[in-house]
């Protein structure tokens, strides 16, 4: 019997990044290609159809070899394809899985998602997450996001919303607005950009001593250095931030109760200091039959995505 | 062809509900049982085992007639049937596939579930949801539970811990404890009891007149009477309650985007005045996507369980 094949194309804002998997999770090959977004963005999906095509040619697979292709979306996809808007592409609604039917008619079989659910199906399947059935996964980059995957199967949400963590109001009294127009969501304290906010407004409020204050500008990554050095007012930026991501953590074990919480994102570089405030907060805050829930780091960096798209088919 | 059944139990603290189903959904009959909680609970489910027998000699149905038996639990069940403990039944760990299959082998397809997360599948296959595929159902009564249902599918949780939203910290500050252990959850200040302690506490807090404080003794029915008669105090602390409750639905919402909420349990029966304002709060407070999110009443009251135990069989 000849091997199978699945493709994989996790859409970012100004890459494709593309994959060929074999069905045990083998990556045989990976590339990328450019996110064309101009003329709202209406070369992207050609332009996958294309690269698979001569990936195809290249390897001489034939189209009964290939199983599908799993695609990933930087906006919300809900379990039918449907795409519902797609900001920094450029799109606007429309049916995945039909449109690349008819770009590709040699792979019948396509799905797509929102690309934080993806990458966290990717950590479940061959990641930081191996082994465990569900699993919500955290990412806290430039902004904060997450995945649900309860009993093996991404939770996309009824206008593939799910996950949204990033805008759970942590701070219903907070005056200032976040980038989505409410005020006090999550990612205003707790993503790269929010915990500097968060240095300003704290430093400001008191007189204790910190390097930052002699700092032109300075950026998630110098608090964390300095909590980790020790110093008192870095640790307490830090703290802060950890109490918030604890607490809406708590907030999705409460409702999903997963086997396992992953965290990746930049942020991860922090290390231990950051992963071990913010469980210690999560057990503070969450019903006691989830307060043993483990917490791993994600493992395949920027891979995610295309190790969840071709799960995704595979499932 | 013979028509096919399907059998329900919902064990509750004080009772047992037993339904009697066709796989259309339409309910042939239902009775009581009382349950019998001594020596550990011991007797539930052989008494369970007896009245779907004696249902079955009464009705003339053979083994090959019945599809199956679902079964509620008041307590954690994860998706492989396994009860992790259920103080109020006496219960300790155990598989109740296995258990149900030594006690009743003419029934070998047995489903278990927490009574929440049943009562959810209920209401969607025949109640309040009927129609849609996912939604989350709040019950507020004595306490405040809730049950997620994605893709038709129960998430019943690692631990069968989903939808433990009544132990949502909504207040990190709060120093009085819950039952749980932990302080400041929604429980505390939603939850039928929760708002007349909610109210002492706003009371006792200013001197805004009110006909409770002349009343020894008033129920949650009490202050959702005098606010919908229009008392400027009475109306503060229900529109408390409903912030808080409305804060907890949208974390549920950015987490699992259901299509529908059902709101159900006792304090449905303040009608509008609750449904209205805590649909309000959600709106303020949940990431835009998910701002439409439609709210429903229960419908099948008591009988949601039943539906629920049925539904899961059928699954």
């Amino acid at each position: 019997m000849a091997t199978d094949f699945v493709f994989a194309a996790d859409i970012g804002g100004t890459s494709i990044k593309l994959g060929l998997f074999q069905t045990d999770g083998a990556l045989l090959d990976k590339w990328e290609i450019p996110t064309r977004t101009e003329n709202r963005g209406e070369a992207i999906l050609p332009d996958v159809a294309q690269a698979i095509s001569a990936k195809m040619s290249e390897r001489k697979l034939s189209p009964e070899q290939v199983l599908g292709l799993g695609i990933g979306v930087p906006g919300p996809v809900d379990s039918n394809n449907n795409v519902f808007c797609c900001e920094n592409l450029g799109w606007g609604a429309f049916n995945l899985k039909q449109r690349m039917n008819e770009l590709l008619p040699a792979v019948a079989n396509v799905a797509g998602g929102n690309d934080a659910n993806l990458a966290t199906l990717g950590e479940l399947w061959m990641g930081g997450g191996r082994g465990y059935q569900s699993a919500v996964m955290f990412t806290l980059g430039t902004g904060v996001g997450a995945g649900v995957v309860a009993d093996g199967r991404v939770i996309a949400g009824a206008n593939g919303a799910a996950g949204e963590v990033g805008h759970m109001t942590v701070e219903p009294e907070e005056s200032l607005p976040c980038s989505c127009g409410k005020c006090g969501c999550l990612e205003q304290y707790a993503s790269a950009n929010g915990i500097v906010r968060l240095a300003q407004r704290m430093l400001a409020a008191c007189d204790t001593p910190s390097a930052l204050r002699s700092m032109e500008k300075y950026t998630a990554k110098d608090i964390c250095d300095l909590a980790r050095e020790g110093e008192e007012m870095a640790g307490a930026i830090f703290d802060r931030c950890a109490h918030y991501l604890g607490l809406a953590m708590s907030w999705v074990g409460n409702t999903v109760n997963p086997q396992v919480f992953i965290i990746g994102g930049g942020m991860i570089r922090a290390g231990e200091i950051l992963t071990d405030r913010v469980a210690r907060y999560y057990r503070t805050y969450v019903f006691h039959p989830s307060k043993d829930t483990p917490f791993v780091i994600a493992r395949l960096g920027n891979d995610a995505g295309i190790y969840g798209c071709a799960k995704l088919v595979l499932n």
